[in-house]
């Protein structure tokens, strides 16, 4: 069952390697069934020049067990699991140790908005979790890991701001389907690494002014919407 | 009709992510016809890998209608028209977010000429242009863009600085064909990059002087010019 | 002899390259026998487009004399044969001057842990090792180079920690493999490069909180371990 | 005549596109004829895509006419040329704007060495010549880029430090043959980013000690080498 999805989500694993976001095997690609009932995701720890669509595991959303696969799946699949149970609106959830968003992640800093390519995919600086506290980690850690997020957007719309940096850790991302949520991580790399380079020319820059932000956002999103093919 | 510019056009959108300037859709380049009465130019929003010249979309340059094609052109339309009326000399553009013209462009600072590799394609900084308002934006957002950076060449000569920054943007760069756009593109951004590490070794660095300055452009531009083949 | 360990030996040597750790010839690998009492080991400044296994050279651990070869093997081998004799739990050795580890350690600073990348593999800082004395440059500067290392982890565990950099030299990492080897060289420059720049966002951050750092790295090793595949 | 070298000096321009430090046309080798009365120079503004053996230009020592060849010489080979009449030990020639040492070039500041891949391949820091005049650049531009390196080399072993960076324009290397050349330019440009990377980690880093560099420089250099195979 599954099989195209299945063939999606391997595919945005390959995708993220050859977009040059993952190093090893730090990465994975998770997406939902249309139903909401359960999600495909990368196996843990399995070499990427191996990965074959087949080897993607389907777990449960309500409970977490594995419904189809021989192979363990990510250990970050309780934090994915969790941020579907909460972002109603996603459907594919991305998570990478991206050079750039991740020196943003340990340092704890949330990206600002500094221009227009980071208004196209974010709406608003790409926001920092709280660190996670030692009974968090001790107690269900990566569980614990989607509560932080799921904490960090309590105000904030997933849509509109589709990627956060957990302190201390590194970047999601995600969207409606697993595709978008590869292109929400790409640019969330990108513009992690424009905002070190402005920053290093001017530590004291201010973001854009926010009818830049609006206009960039709603360009590419909403009903008025012009970018792009019909 | 077109056939052998949108051919070019095709070709220069390929060049520009084979010089690693885009990424995912962010970049385009235009060409003007030789009567100067039309624009070939990328369609907006479609992926690298599927393009064929075929796809290209030809603009009235007077009145922003496609004259063929059936594919919506790059939103930055408007930009590329109100560039070719006002600068007559040139005759293909290119867009990018490229990664360190880009960090400039965030904090809204020209690159200085710092050497020759900047002398001999920018006879002077490259300049960045001062914000749009909130007016300009909402009336006519590409439109705007390309008067800005027209308002900013008001004592420049677009083909002795064949580029430019757009305020909390990114980097436009031009030339007499797509070809000549595409290394200008190619140009900048390696002279970004180049300016952004000479900065970090000296933050007071000052540009060249004057002499080496004129005799870099000199030497590959104008009538005296010795450089290349003839 | 040792075929499939001089392939195993050639192939890790050839992935530095693949990963991006190497510049022209400076990286080698070497693993030991299963019985402890030789390595194989790259031949020195050998081409890697010409590197086939059985170009491989195999030393005697407790003597250095060359067992099996017709190139003299890496001028660094007395370096890891002190190596295999102090640390009894590796297998593998990888020497490399990857771009930004090196640069820690030509500025003689250890890689704080600033997250969880750092943490998956390094159980605490990535030490750096005193200079050399010119007595002990001038007496078996190799053989000394392996010395200060050990010297550095009289109270680390090699395996918890599996990698150091050399004062105003660079990065060597180990594992119970040359393929180990390799992985743990390559998560040593990914956690350099971050580190680098996370120092860039805010020079005074903190290295993680301990609990963290347990929790990572005993996600991925010892009996708890619950990472990866059975 | 001279096939065989103007084969290598073809093979070592591509090199240079190969190692990344090429952008454009922004890179040229030449190599001395054994006799030392002509060199073999990549021609002006060639696209390495299409070079070939049979391009490269003959370029007389004494006189700097053309001897073979339809295309023009690098508009760089007076600087060759003057440099092969200075420099006697030295047979092959290669000029880039690699990006890191071009960074230095611009901030007009010496590398340092800074560890052991620096001592490897330059005894002592890669120094940076003052600029030209305004006399100087008018008189015999290229020439007179030769007359500043030789200068700067009075108390200097060009094969001890085989490169120099020219001030506000980018680095020169060599050797006793175009492809040795092309090694050190690699070298070159590795250093500069490691040396860009330690002082952003201490600004005040001091080189490394002088038996440090005399030991790494004598292991690969001069009778007691003991580096690489015989």
């Amino acid at each position: 069952m599954h099989d195209e999805l299945k063939a999606q989500v391997c595919q945005a694993n390959l995708d993220l390697v050859a977009h040059g976001l993952v190093t090893l095997t730090w990465g994975n690609v998770s997406a939902l069934t249309a139903d909401r009932t359960a999600l495909v995701i990368k196996p843990s720890g399995v070499s990427y020049d191996a990965m074959r669509a087949e080897h993607m595991v389907v777990v449960s959303l309500a409970t977490g067990e594995t419904l189809e696969g021989i192979l363990n799946p990510s250990s970050d699949t309780p934090t994915h699991r969790y941020l579907y149970q909460q972002f109603t609106s996603i459907g594919g959830i991305v998570h990478t140790h991206s050079t750039h968003a991740t020196m943003f992640a340990q340092a704890r800093r949330e990206i600002p908005c500094f221009g227009t390519t980071h208004a196209d995919h974010f709406y608003g600086p790409v926001p920092v979790t709280r660190p996670l506290t030692a009974e968090e980690i001790e107690r269900a850690y990566e569980h614990e890991t989607g509560v932080v997020i799921a904490e960090r957007f309590a105000k904030l719309d997933p849509l509109a701001v589709p990627g956060v940096l957990v302190a201390s850790h590194a970047p999601f991302a995600w969207g409606k389907t697993a595709a978008e949520a590869v292109k929400n991580a790409v640019a969330l790399e990108a513009v992690a690494q424009m905002a070190l380079g402005t920053l290093a020319l001017n530590p004291a820059q201010k973001p854009v002014e926010q009818f830049l932000l609006d206009k960039h956002y709603f360009r590419k999103h909403g009903p008025d919407a012009y970018y792009g093919q019909k």
